[in-house]
């Protein structure tokens, strides 16, 4: 065991799963030492805290939904509505193949663990919810191209696709505790009719 | 210390106000019965164990609202739509007057937990589905009724019921992310645009 150059892709990619899982507090370093076959001093050469190693989790995650489903979700050659329904589609099939391997759904990581610390780290819960303004920026863009071209009358962007991304995080959190991913088939095509509207201007 | 007629109910409260500001796993038996001012041994005689002591704080909490500040949102008296309304600005007191004190916006507990210990206990996952069952029960009713005096369109008012709590749980958890309540206030009024189509039926 020695520090060679996937040594932090190993216990990066260990983390991920043990903390989507199961949850960030029940995963100490030690497991995911042992499960990722690194020693504690080659852990710690990377990741400092164990905060330190949820923020790049949390990175990580990201990054892989930015370049892979989330981006073709929202590619520009689609039309804005059917991007939503692509959005819908991909959380869907992702949680029911999760469950075929693990027998449970496990979620979404983020939503998991934001509800999970949020009130006791500010460092994580900041990064947390930098990802979720990110999401939101993608489901803003694309409700702004809706409304330019007409196929949704105007409404406020930028609350709506706020709303979109929490019904998104509701309908995941309700399918976990059903342990049952056709809650996000059945309940998903209701993320196109939520809309807030614009506040009067006078 | 002794086993007096309060030491359950000082052992509830107490558990129940630190699962819900920080979390399950973060709280353990030694800490509450220290807060409690019980021994372990008073303890255990209650709680055999911390998994019933997690469904006893569940059920306190679903009494609580079942009789509290559900039973007012969802009073009869009010026009269906009305109580959709009530039960948003309701949630938005709540998590003001919770911030207010603790200066950490605490989310709902009943989702905190769904999200932490859904794929790790079968048990408190079942709990936790049947206090979401009940709860989405109350918007079906209503919705219903809304339905039957015409004040909205036919729509699968048992899907669109599901919805509707699945947003609520989605906007209480970005929120929670933000550690800001007005989120509830604007994301709120969302709630009542969601519609999920009925089947065609041929």
């Amino acid at each position: 065991m020695s520090i060679s150059p996937d040594t932090k892709d190993r216990i990066l990619s260990t983390a991920r799963e043990l903390f989507h899982s199961r949850s960030y507090a029940d995963v100490g370093i030690k497991e995911i030492c042992t499960l990722a076959r690194v020693q504690k001093g080659s852990f710690y050469h990377f990741f400092p805290s164990k905060q330190d190693l949820a923020m790049a989790v949390i990175d990580d995650m990201s990054d892989d939904w930015a370049h892979g489903f989330v981006a073709e979700a929202f590619d520009e050659a689609l039309p804005p509505t059917e991007r939503l329904d692509y959005m819908v589609d991909a959380v869907y099939y992702w949680q029911k193949a999760a469950k075929n391997v693990e027998g449970r759904m496990p979620g979404c990581l983020f939503g998991n663990l934001a509800l999970e610390v949020s009130t006791r780290d500010e460092v994580i819960r900041a990064r947390l919810n930098a990802v979720f303004a990110k999401a939101s920026a993608r489901f803003h863009e694309t409700l702004d191209q809706a409304v330019e071209n007409g196929s949704i009358p105007p409404l406020d962007t930028e609350a709506t696709a706020t709303a979109m991304l929490a019904y998104l995080e509701g309908v995941i959190l309700l399918a976990k505790t059903r342990n049952d991913p056709e809650v996000v088939r059945i309940l998903g095509p209701g993320i196109k009719t939520i809309r807030i509207e614009l506040k009067p201007t006078n």
